[in-house]
């Protein structure tokens, strides 16, 4: 087999065969193939498409490319969840509590924020103490002890998927969607859930900017997932504007905290009621998704998802001392007040700007490796669909000796006003 | 500028400007961009093309990466000949003599065969003591004593082409119109030539298949010419089938002997007088294309374009003696005659299938600065049109111990007949 045919295959828009991905993936990872003409496959690959058999197969050579994490001795039903990532998405805290209190074991493996706020594991470093890499066994002992552990991915998870990612990022390939699908779903395949649920992102704070592109990615991982075996399904969520008030990681930590109290933003309540009772019914926990949302919700006001996660801080040594009182996180030295400019109904606020504002605030990495300013962040005191007046306070900026002003100028331009009454929509679609 | 910027915006399928494209051929070739980068712009390039201004200045930026001759110093009128390459194709050989014998200065610089046959500057080391490594003075002193000169590229030659070609061949982007037109036309107006004609061979055994491509190519490379200020002139000529009867270095040279005496197959020595026309015309010695054609092609028959041969191989330090007695030229060892299985008229001979038994005879290379076989080739005794029986003899292969038994399999499977008689044609089209 040769790479140069493989690539005037798919340049001639023919399809390619197991053998011709596998050669190509291993030989990537290997390093037979050298960097250029992976590009030139990839670049290829962008304008030509693959189609949903050539994905699964790309996908799976990527899974099997290093570690596949078996949890078959991990007892109960295991779900995992992966957005495609927005802005102030805390989710995963809120969602994992929820099901552990339901009896559904939360098997996931997270990965590390490079971009505007940090991700899931950035998130739960905040909390003093909390340590995200747990070795397998601890993993999978949390796991039957609480039914619950949120931890980093593996070095050797789909690394063919790692040296693959890095390459798109400096080729400009990164916006395929056979490419987006198959990245995803090579990692969450190596890690062992029986059902997963996408929560894939649409609109300007998003990757995907529009809903029929959301549509496809998100059709395509769940054919994949299901060719692999798995229970799989995807909800569409729009990412136009931040989810819940807060961003930044030390303020969403807080957030899901009384989120899990039943306390927290509307939308983010909504967001992982919808998701909990997917993954109940899969988990053939309930007999229809009205049940599912009304038990998943109940969680978060009978205090036992809070309990959940107090449990999960604690089992992975984090201090429940934070957790129990909020207050003692420290706090950015300055907070800032936004104003309205002008009057009316807020139609949406730019996910997209408010990223970058945090960004520039320290609460994401603008390269692998670089340190986060846990306090920092944005909190939104109204939000789309709200009535304002000059004047009135739109957000705070938490913020500590940097960026502050490039976070004001961008803040300044993200708020777009309505003279009529604006509806708001979160869940777009669900695709099962 | 980033390149990163600059691939996606080939992506979107915008025109990139000057200074982008300026910046990709620099940054390329000092280094600044990695191959992975560069490979992913020309997989780009590849499927969104480029419009005839951005050809233009891609062509432009290759040029000035190097040297560029500057003839103002030789006498005459200056004239270039290019051919895209094909199997048989001794016309520089031909064309050459026959210009200079009319007061026209042929000054070419060309390159080394890569592929089936060896290229000219092959042909004319079947020479013996043939020198085509000329200093560049000496080059100009040769066209200002006799008009006429022939020798290999220098090495800094459009070395941005060079480093881009090699990356190219190596990623499957050697077939975009606008890549070969800017690769060609980035040498070619590096050397100082007033008018340029491009030979572009169409068919099986050239790189441009069909008829539409051709011409596409042959336009774009005439319009980049003339931008640049150059008069330009393309002629489209069918490569289905070999030109003249011989292929392979010493019987390439001994056949356009017999041409430059008047001997030789018509298509080449119609083809030499139908270029030859042209650039005559271009140079304001005739008035129209048939004085042209007729005063080029006498050069032929009164021995002036083989005197004119005899002093270029002198005054490049060949051993003239072979010019004159070319059966002094070393024969291959061994002669196979191939012969008619069918009868029927020749419809055509597949040069593609001609070439690659050259290729394994000897004739050629399979890697750059591999040695050549000069003896080795084949020689075609019926040519499309003719009338065969069965065990006419077809061909003759030349070899020595390499190669005939997949050389005589090729030929077998190279003949096409039909019941009808059959007329071919060798010029197919001109631009100017």
């Amino acid at each position: 087999m040769n790479i140069l045919d493989i690539i005037y295959k798919k340049q001639c828009k023919e399809v390619l065969s197991k053998e011709e991905i596998e050669y190509v993936v291993s030989g990537y990872t290997n390093g037979l193939i050298p960097d250029y003409q992976m590009s030139a496959f990839l670049m290829a690959v962008y304008f030509v498409g693959m189609t949903e058999e050539e994905t699964t197969m790309l996908t799976l050579a990527m899974r099997d490319s290093g570690d596949v994490v078996k949890l078959g001795d991990v007892k109960g039903y295991k779900v995992d969840k992966h957005s495609t990532g927005g802005v102030g998405d805390k989710t995963t805290l809120v969602l994992g509590p929820m099901l552990a209190a339901l009896g559904i074991t939360f098997a996931k493996m997270s990965g590390r924020g490079l971009g505007h706020t940090g991700g899931t594991i950035d998130k739960l470093e905040a909390i003093p103490g909390f340590n995200t890499q747990l070795p397998i066994d601890k993993f999978k002992e949390n796991l039957n002890k609480i039914g619950i552990a949120v931890v980093g991915q593996t070095g050797n998870l789909a690394p063919a998927d790692k040296k693959i990612y890095a390459l798109r990022d400096v080729t400009s390939t990164v916006a395929s969607i056979p490419l987006i699908a198959s990245s995803i779903m090579s990692k969450k395949l190596a890690s062992g859930a029986n059902s997963i649920c996408l929560d894939v992102k649409v609109g300007e704070g998003a990757f995907m900017k529009n809903i029929d592109d959301a549509k496809r990615l998100a059709s395509l991982m769940v054919k994949i997932g299901k060719n692999a075996g798995k229970t799989m399904s995807a909800i569409l969520t729009d990412m136009s504007s931040p989810l819940g008030n807060a961003i930044g990681n030390t303020l969403e930590v807080i957030e899901a905290i009384e989120t899990l109290k039943g306390g927290g933003p509307k939308d983010l309540e909504d967001l992982c009621s919808n998701i909990a009772a997917i993954l109940l019914m899969d988990a053939n926990k309930v007999e229809n998704f009205e049940d599912g949302y009304r038990m998943a919700n109940e969680t978060l006001h009978n205090q036992e998802a809070f309990k959940k996660f107090e449990e999960m801080v604690e089992y992975q040594g984090g201090d429940v001392s934070y957790i129990v009182n909020p207050n003692k996180f420290e706090e950015s030295i300055y907070q800032k007040n936004i104003l309205s400019e002008e009057e009316g109904y807020i139609k949406w606020i730019d996910a997209f700007k408010l990223g970058e504002a945090a960004l520039r605030l320290g609460a994401g990495r603008e390269e692998l490796g670089a340190p986060i300013d846990f306090s920092v962040g944005i909190k939104l005191i109204r939000k789309p669909g709200d009535f304002v007046k000059k004047g009135d306070v739109l957000a705070v900026i938490y913020h500590n000796e940097k960026g502050i002003n490039e976070a004001k100028k961008l803040l300044a331009g993200a708020y777009s006003y309505s003279k009529e009454e604006v509806k708001t929509k979160l869940i777009l679609d669900i695709i099962r």
